[in-house]
């Protein structure tokens, strides 16, 4: 198979409509340049850095593909701001932007020749982002890693949604990680799909390698959401997080999470491998993935999966009917 | 379209792989004999039933209708072995177990003729139900509605998970109301569909028309899963459900929770239409419903969206490709 055409492929320039997710501590140049490399659309998670950090990373990013690429900059970061002004600088040509207000930056980057995207989870944050003129939304579902909304909306719900209510592109992320979960995003109405979990799980990514060993041990209902009454974020088990679950259980309030949580322990965790103390983000999904590959073998093995479930699909329901 | 072909269709000799939720105090005889009317299977839900009135309601079904049907059966409630003498005396063709062991019947009822399926959230149920010599397993995910598994394992992940691990049909449940839904549960490996809360809101569901109404209103983020301390239940929000969501953030013990809760709660709100102080369980999907519809329509509908969305996806990927 050579390419996928719709209104993702079409707006973002790429072969497939597969974006990787801008993680913290997970994706760096090697592992952007690698999806973009393989077809999809690959990230730079902007999150965990710094404004020289970041900047480098673009430049290496630049020399390590010719094909499209892009950043995601959380908005709750303090480094938001400048890394605006980075990506600017630097041409890159997309950006997608998280946990925050779609208003604060999009007319910006818009103006300055960027295509913009915005993770949402709920309806009034779509609205709110098409309104403010983005190109495409990403719906992230409960079941995605990390950072996740109040309502709890499973892709399965949130997706349909979404797409019933808003007129520009959608992204669906959360749960996706295998070709058939690909088509039943597609089946529900998504024109392409962000995937995390998997990609923490590759060759390329920056998550350290004894967290990667932890993924592939992970089995269902080891990830939970965690934390909702600071910033609701969805945890691998491990002694932090069993920690916090039972304080939550004892109904600790968010200053004494807070406190316990303490600052830097996503990087303790993902980028230096602490899996005791530190926080591994990680979507439901991490219970299916079950090996670390390169990133070109991951892309290529969903497209084909994707491709050989459709046309079962096809042959099995479009006939005898 | 006629007839929908596979696994499912033949193991209970319907029409459309769709399954009606045996849900207590919404699914008596009319909606049950309803569902197998238009082609799906109905399931009167017995959990709500005492033995005389069980009985009564799989003799006005079978009046009713001359189609296969089934009843739903939760381990749990006091009335469930009884129950299982009576569907053996009354020759129900199709018996559905939940909330309980699948080996504590299922050899009994199949030898007494009886086709047998079971609910599970998880792996290890769905392994157990297969070894007990179910012929079909429900997988029902984190966003159904009702009694729900500690694991919170979405249909998106729940449902390739199961498919990829047990070779007796599977149907899938929790988020599915459209036809798009059932595409996408198709595409992750299932043979069928369970609904829930798309039936209550029909005509025919012994739901409290105040309780339906309520229903069309329910937003994103509306249903949230309560009483994890004592049994995991997804409620829709009001004032009861409000309470006990304040109760768990503050830490109440189970002893406590259950001292609210009471009993008659689930039969107060769902019966009785007691819209501020019963129970009301319910999916996250009932944010996508927004009438009460006959069944016949419900179901037409759904298979037609099924067609279509086939078609669609099946033209635009695997062309272009």
């Amino acid at each position: 198979m050579k390419f996928i055409k719709n209104r993702i492929t079409q707006l973002f320039k790429i072969q497939y409509p597969i974006i990787q997710g801008g993680m913290i501590w997970c994706s760096g140049w090697e592992l952007a340049s690698a999806v973009s490399n393989a077809g999809g659309l690959g990230l730079i998670g902007g999150g965990s850095m710094k404004a020289d950090i970041f900047r480098e990373q673009i430049r290496k990013c630049k020399n390590a593909t010719t094909k499209p690429f892009g950043v995601n900059i959380p908005l709750l970061y303090p480094y938001a701001e400048e890394q605006i002004k980075i990506v600017i600088e630097e041409n890159v040509p997309v950006v997608f932007t998280s946990a925050g207000n779609p208003n604060k930056f999009t007319s910006f980057l818009k103006e300055n020749g960027i295509i913009v995207a915005h993770v949402i989870a709920n309806m009034k944050f779509a609205k709110k982002s098409e309104e403010a003129g983005v190109d495409a939304i990403v719906a992230e579902g409960f079941e995605a890693g990390g950072h996740n909304g109040r309502e709890e909306t499973t892709s399965l719900v949130l997706i349909p949604s979404i797409a019933n209510s808003i007129s520009v592109p959608l992204i669906a992320a959360g749960g996706i990680a295998s070709g058939a979960a690909m088509l039943a995003a597609m089946a529900l109405g998504a024109d392409g799909v962000q995937m995390g979990s998997r990609f923490v799980a590759s060759e390329e990514s920056s998550a350290h390698k004894a967290f990667k060993d932890k993924i592939l041990e992970a089995k269902e209902g080891d990830t939970q959401l965690h934390l909702k009454k600071i910033v609701t974020v969805r945890l691998l088990a491990n002694d932090f997080a069993n920690k916090v679950a039972q304080m939550e259980q004892n109904g600790s309030s968010a200053e004494e999470l807070s406190r316990v949580l303490g600052k830097g322990r996503a990087k303790r965790g993902m980028f230096e491998g602490d899996l005791v103390e530190g926080e591994l983000e990680i979507g439901q999904v991490a219970s299916m993935i079950d090996s670390i590959k390169p990133v070109k073998l991951i892309i290529d093995e969903i497209i084909e999966e994707f491709q050989i479930k459709l046309n079962s699909l096809s042959e099995r329901y479009r006939e005898g009917i």
